[in-house]
């Protein structure tokens, strides 16, 4: 099958992806799906019957769509498809087809709940080093169970917004505590998943039937405070450190257009309770890396490369933990991974880990160093899968800039 | 000034009062006032011209009237107080009052984020010396700043909701952990603040203009299971052991009627830093019992009676608290105290607490025992103000019963 609308080589949307987004050409937020440098307009498609599920495919966002639950994202990735390999594509009326070069994005999906994770063991031992020397780096409950906690919704953004350096109150040393902009500004390299239909409150969702509530996938940027982080965080977790914003990818890859790409899990030990074990794969063989560009650079420089199938906890296990108590999940509520970390230097997800809290700065190809972030800089993830015999297909870029503190 | 509408003695909610709320009386939710035994729906009331801001008032849940920001909250009041003491009473269509014994009530606002706050030092002291014995019981950050999380929004449901027992894995000694029912269930007495139109992201809320943001108050009834807290909360902040259910008071009292009941708050050393800073009063003079009926039982019995004027850190400390790192508050949020307890015995807000962690458990007047909740008990929270020369003004019935885990 070959696509109506060129793709070209390398493209991270070919045929084979067909991730969802909302598209802003002037007309307000439109449904769109991209394929290679474009992207087709879902209420568009949809009007003239195009496509099935025109009223979900209408809404200025992906959520009544993510309600409608498996069998319709099914059914219109078979009339996507069609759409766009027959002549059933002579029938779109022009301004269906949009060159993406020249669209502003915006946030896919209205956000109800959103879950951050703690699931890359080489990240979490990574932090308990730093943050608690001396003791057992990983604490007695990670192995048995995904640790996570609720972060902020309302400033989840979409890639390319620029983010505000945070101010807060910090303490070094034993000094009183002072309000500063902070001096510990980090990326967080992670993955998130969206969730369809969910449950009813005082359900749960098993682990075997996670596929049926995981829509899709985006790269997400966790950005932390540090320092602000390290003096709130004890006893109730992470706060401010990390409410101030969270940029997601602007197109969600699916969980059907990735599930070829889907291998085991790392083994876990000791096996876990019963509602937490999974049939099938559920780690993603998904490449990823982080660029940081200075201000004024020509280009980005690789900081980071790790892959998230080195993951502990997989995507099904969290979705059956976070809901073993009954808690109902909703359309559109974000689980992000936590920092994903692989075991070597060079694949740590951040920079308190890449640097050693700064005991190790990195050196920049224009001569300047880091330890964390500076105003200016741009941090940008990237993703992609690529396997044997299979098309590569990719996320796009998850991008944000360092604002001053005002 | 009388109201048109009879106000019972004692009632909690007289014409100073004029709570919003949301009804359903078989026509969808509408948004109401209540007055006495009595609410007047605002849509039927708005329609003939008696209420400005019609459209926001004829919505189904209060966050549109919310957006719309102080001046119009305060338009509105004098415009009900009006016509619920002239003769514009006469114009109100048959419809339009409701007696409140025969309405089902609804969630009244979409709550964007939950945050739950831990200001009552009492309770803060109680829990670190049975979470941490051995230690300091006050976090070396405690005096600092107001320590919070971010709690679940999609599981706040209305007072009269039933509360499945949860269930979740713990690790009762060193035993593996392993999956079971909560056997250490329990209340939580807080009170949460709702928003109004809140800031843009990369903004702050000073906490001098905190009483443009809060629109009001209701009772909060944090259900936890101690035993899922203790085992997963280290080190990133109680998750499933409060995610399964919220319950909060159906009325929700304004910050303009609750005025005249704010004091001074408690003294705090050492003194904040600047943003936290505040002038005029901010703690709210309001009484604060909880009651628990057993199964059968014919009659709720009070098991604490407290005082939210004894929280360490105000309302307005916590909203300015909340946006110093520029996170975006949006309509509908809601910040809860976290648990209020008072210095003596008796006056502690949750049952860890009253009954020492089940060293000195409760004894009930059907002869039962409690350390912490049965299945079919009834656990009710009530909060009213009365100061010399004001009227009482209540908040209503926060209520849950608990049903048996599936």
């Amino acid at each position: 099958m070959t696509s109506r609308i060129p793709v070209p080589d390398g493209s991270d949307f070919p045929l084979a992806n067909l991730p969802y987004g909302v598209i802003d050409a002037g007309e307000g937020p439109r449904l769109a799906v991209a394929i290679g440098d474009h992207a087709i307009d879902l209420r568009v498609a949809a009007g003239v019957g195009l496509l099935p599920h025109g009223a979900a495919l209408s809404a200025p966002t992906l959520n009544p769509f993510l309600a409608l639950g498996r069998t319709a994202w099914l059914e219109t990735r078979i009339a996507l498809t069609e759409l766009l390999t027959t002549d059933r594509f002579d029938r779109l009326p022009g301004g269906a087809v949009q060159a993406r070069a020249g669209l502003s994005m915006v946030r896919p999906f209205d956000p109800g709940d959103f879950v951050d994770f703690y699931s890359s063991i080489h990240h979490a031992a990574n932090l308990g080093s730093l943050f608690r020397p001396g003791t057992e780096p990983l604490n007695p409950n990670w192995r048995h169970l995904p640790v996570a906690y609720h972060g902020r919704s309302s400033s989840i953004v979409v890639s390319g917004t620029p983010v505000r350096r945070p101010r807060g109150q910090v303490r070094p040393g034993e000094a009183p505590p002072h309000t500063a902009p902070t001096t510990a500004l980090d990326f967080e390299l992670e993955v998130g998943f969206i969730t369809g239909p969910g449950n009813a409150l005082g359900d749960s969702i098993s682990a075997d039937s996670a596929a049926d509530h995981i829509f899709g996938l985006v790269l997400v940027n966790d950005w932390s405070a540090r320092d602000i982080q390290r003096w709130e965080y004890v006893p109730l977790g992470p706060f401010l450190g990390k409410s101030f914003a969270t940029t997601v990818s602007p197109w969600v890859v699916t969980l059907e257009a990735l599930s070829p790409y889907l291998v085991p899990g790392v083994p876990q030990d000791p096996e876990p309770v019963e509602y937490l074990r999974t049939r099938g794969d559920w780690a993603l063989d998904l490449e990823l890396e982080v660029t940081l560009q200075p201000h004024g650079a020509a280009a980005g420089q690789v900081v980071t490369r790790t892959n998230f199938a080195g993951n502990y906890w997989t995507m099904a296990q969290q979705l059956a933990h976070v809901t073993i108590n009954g808690t109902n999940v909703r359309p559109g509520d974000l689980y992000a991974s936590g920092t994903i970390s692989g075991p070597t230097r060079g694949s740590e997800g951040s920079l308190i880990e890449l640097t050693r809290n700064g005991a190790e700065p990195l050196r920049l190809g224009d001569g300047t160093e880091r330890t964390f972030l500076r105003d200016g800089d741009t941090v940008t993830l990237r993703g992609w899968c690529q396997r044997p015999g299979l098309p590569r297909l990719g996320f796009g870029e998850c991008t944000g800039m360092v604002l001053p503190a005002t």
